[in-house]
């Protein structure tokens, strides 16, 4: 590139977020500089300020801006209810859903062996001491349907068996969800689940 | 969403970037406030020092960080011939081919009757400045090869006629193309402009 060592080094470091590559960033940064008083500027002064304000939440391990997060704050969610999410983006996207009314638990990955992630890693003991402490009464495992989240979610119902009622997300036909481009072990769930009508 | 003020912020800005989507936006924040020292913090200080260094070229409209940019300043470069394109992102493009030794100019954008852009908005009188007082020898019109940027190619041509040698980048398929794949214009132009082997 030839548009001097700084917008070079922008683009270098644009394209290494996720969902940019190259040929993204590029334009995503001309873009910026074309609007430098209406998106550039604004932009580094809110990533400088996300970098000082932001931070984990200390009980549920969601982002906020104090010691607790917004969603352990507000005093009407039951705190009877935790969900059990493998990352922020999941508490995120449960809560666009916007059903669940209770409290989360963020874990910050899944159990894996090769990348030598044990329970202490995944905030899994600080689980196991809220449902102790905040007479939790169910526990929601909303993993990913993978095999790490299915691993690490039968390794959490081991923890907790016998202390509080522990359930899971139902598996199924996602709802616009056409047969023909399912996979077969989403089928066989759906068939395995099916209700009366 | 639930991750407090600035980072709400941050998602919506983001978003509007080309390229990125509310979606990706989020995901691309979350990795930003993972990786807070390694790329959060870099990313909003290089946006900042983009803001202040990074302007056009007041020769050839590319970006640079003084008042001629580096290919204006570059002796090495061919300055009898002159590309002209229709923004930073086709000299960028050109470049990355490296073949191009001459010099470029930037128009801007098209000439456009309904968003009321005439040659003034364009640098199209600067451009004929140029001819005039660089003694160019040959101006190649590298626009898009779609309506407007044929316009306005055409435009030009007429603007500088008699004065220097006028040349275009040549049409036909590209290389890797699968002639199945193109569409009709692209195949009658390979095909008019078909050679001797």
């Amino acid at each position: 590139m030839s548009g001097g060592r700084d917008i070079d080094a922008l683009i270098e470091m644009m394209a290494k977020l996720p969902g940019l590559g190259p040929r993204s960033a590029r334009r995503a940064v001309l873009q910026l500089v074309r609007k430098r008083e209406l998106l550039l500027m604004p932009l580094a002064d809110l990533m400088q300020q996300v970098a000082i304000t932001t931070r984990e939440c200390t009980r549920c391990g969601n982002l906020g801006e104090g010691p607790l997060c917004l969603i352990c704050l507000d005093m009407k969610r039951n705190g009877s209810e935790l969900c059990v999410v493998e990352d922020v983006a999941d508490l995120w996207a449960m809560e666009r859903s916007g059903t669940f009314k209770g409290r989360y638990h963020v874990l910050g990955g899944t159990l894996s062996a090769l990348d030598a992630i044990g329970p202490e890693e995944l905030r899994i003991p600080e689980l196991v001491n809220r449902v102790a402490e905040e007479g939790t009464e169910e526990v929601i495992l909303a993993l990913n349907a993978t095999v790490d989240g299915q691993t690490t979610a039968h390794y959490i119902a081991e923890q907790l068996e016998g202390s509080v009622r522990l359930t899971s997300l139902a598996q199924g036909v996602p709802i616009g969800g056409e047969l023909d481009y399912l996979d077969d072990g989403t089928i066989t769930a759906a068939l395995r689940a099916r209700k009366d009508i």
